[in-house]
């Protein structure tokens, strides 16, 4: 067994465990910072180290176009070697990317005919081919290539794309040839028979784990929680569940609550280079004027860099002189935070405290 | 005394020191990086620190500008508390930047009327003020306000412009308030008799140490040697020099051995920008395709957060995908080059091999 659960909440779906890779164990809940391309944006990946995260979360379908899977392979040995990031790596498989980058041209039964992004060059990804980059990269944790429409598709066509999803998981796990771990893709939409459907569909194949995708795409919070919450009682309890691209801050909470394991999410770096930070006082819009003359750090209790070192007028004053110091200074400080909540998560699942810390957080959190 | 020489080599016109601060006592010869803005370019002040610097250069005219200097010394009392920088802090008058930038609207007796920048509202620098500008900021060493045409301005242009400079040198002197170190600038263009004249002007107004400005500007390194070589025999010993903007390895190593012991140039920050990385081998442009597969740190002896942990292939990755980390990560490994170049030089100097390690140094960095 690669999982196992440590503690599980009384009042919810939260649960403490832990996931083994190839050569780390890693405590659950956790959060992954997004390094599509082999790094995380405006900091580098060294800095994830020394912030504390464990596992990482990179996308083979960028990867893959450049500089270039069997590249690394030949040159590198792994995304490990090439990175610097000897800790682990999950890897996208890039089905969510191949239709949010536009660059589908036609879906194949044996999978998908794509133009790149970066040079227009046309490339056929099949379920085979994915699961051949990610092993090529060497990650930890493959996904199953999946069929990844809008939410807000037609049923039929969600319907469709649940069972292709079905086709292209079973011909990902045959054609695995690595130790390491894979994770099944549910899909659905916003339709709970879909999505259970679909679920039972990766069951039925026994993935190491679970990954719930298509979700934060614009259906609103109400629906992914309940979406969420229907899951929790169909996904086997023995096996992690990783929200794809989730979340904010209330919306980790939620999923935990709800028996989600893993995350990741572009927002704490995007939202940096949006001037937006995260603190456990809420969110701090550095552009605001009254951010001027503030000689605090942006979170007094923070022990980041960022907040041990400069004050929220400084970076103010960075940031207006479009300084790539502001960036890289608010993106340390939100991963910083992201890192500490899912900390205080664990510890308070651990403590049987859970729905005390959630609504402790989210007070002090939304009401500034 | 301010200034002390530790060793004058035989062989040259180099020489060590220590030069005396408010907090703090700095080694010379020294090399300042550049923060404009009360940053370096791409990476934060604090890895200044690690690095080892322990003099930055901040630009008071455009501090003056934004966030406003008056501002700084309101809201947090000085520019060291402001940035977090608690070493050594050497503000640019600003003249140079008025004429580069482009601001300047009108030269008046007493001072410039400018036009800024960056929301186009109009000035007024004069001596006093500018010293008061610098004041307010709280630097260690301010420069007096000079009159900077370009080095290849008619002879008439550049005499008046010495003459200006020695006025508004006077001025700036009487208006100093603080205890800080304030140094004069040597103008005068290409023209080593209105250099001479310029060098006696400063000299007789008795500054804590005399900048040569203007040069680096597109006259040449021969010239630009030939004015750093007659100002040795004329600026007094006891004095520190500073050139203004010098240089690349190789014009600090010259400029060394005619006498200089302060340095500050946008080259490391800047060309790291454009790709190129400095090393003791010689200069890496990021971008030759050989690069691709190269699975060894920039500098194998360097032992920089980079080169620790990076290899080429992996930064010209990054650089290919335009992400800030490759920037940080190539600003970072100039910045510990030219650290350990004046370390160097320093220890040469005191050992009495500064000439023979000038000759190693470029035998090595520019014949690859």
């Amino acid at each position: 067994m690669n999982f196992k659960i440590f503690n599980s909440d009384s009042k919810s779906g939260a649960r403490t465990g832990e996931l083994k890779l190839n050569n780390i164990k890693v405590k659950t809940p956790f959060f992954m910072p997004v390094c599509t391309n082999g790094t995380p944006k405006a900091i580098d990946i060294k800095t994830l180290d020394l912030i504390g995260y464990e596992v990482i979360v990179c996308n083979a379908y960028h990867l893959f176009l450049r500089p270039g899977s069997d590249y690394i392979k030949n040159s590198f040995g792994s995304l490990h070697r090439f990175s610097g990031w000897s800790k682990g790596i999950l890897t996208d498989s890039g089905g969510f990317q191949i239709w949010s980058l536009g660059s589908l041209v036609k879906i194949e039964p044996e999978g998908v005919l794509i133009k790149s992004h970066i040079d227009g060059s046309l490339n056929r990804i099949t379920p085979e081919k994915s699961i051949k980059i990610q092993e090529d990269l060497g990650s930890d944790i493959s996904m199953i290539f999946d069929d990844c429409p809008k939410p807000d598709s037609e049923y039929s066509i969600l319907l469709e794309s649940i069972n292709r999803t079905r086709e292209w998981a079973e011909k990902c796990k045959k054609s695995k040839k690595s130790n390491n771990l894979m994770f099944g893709i549910v899909q659905g939409g916003i339709h709970n028979d879909l999505r259970k459907m679909s679920a039972n569909h990766m069951i039925d194949l026994d993935f190491d784990g679970y990954a719930i995708g298509g979700l934060g795409l614009g259906e609103g919070p109400d629906k992914t929680y309940e979406i969420c919450e229907n899951l929790n009682s169909i996904l086997p309890k023995d096996k992690p569940r990783y929200s794809m691209g989730i979340g904010k801050p209330e919306d980790i909470l939620e999923s935990v609550a709800r028996g989600v394991d893993i995350f990741d999410c572009v927002v704490p770096t995007r939202n940096a280079r949006n001037g937006t930070v995260f603190t456990f006082n809420g969110k701090i819009n550095i552009k605001n004027a009254e951010n001027s003359s503030k000689d605090e750090p942006l979170d007094v209790q923070c022990e980041c860099k960022t907040c041990k070192n400069y004050s929220i007028g400084y970076i103010k004053h960075l940031y207006s002189c479009r300084e790539i110091s502001a960036i890289q200074l608010m993106t340390e400080c939100n991963l910083n935070f992201y890192h500490k909540l899912i900390d205080n998560i664990r510890f308070s699942i651990d403590n049987g405290t859970f729905m005390e810390y959630k609504k402790f957080f989210l007070e002090r959190y939304l009401n500034e």
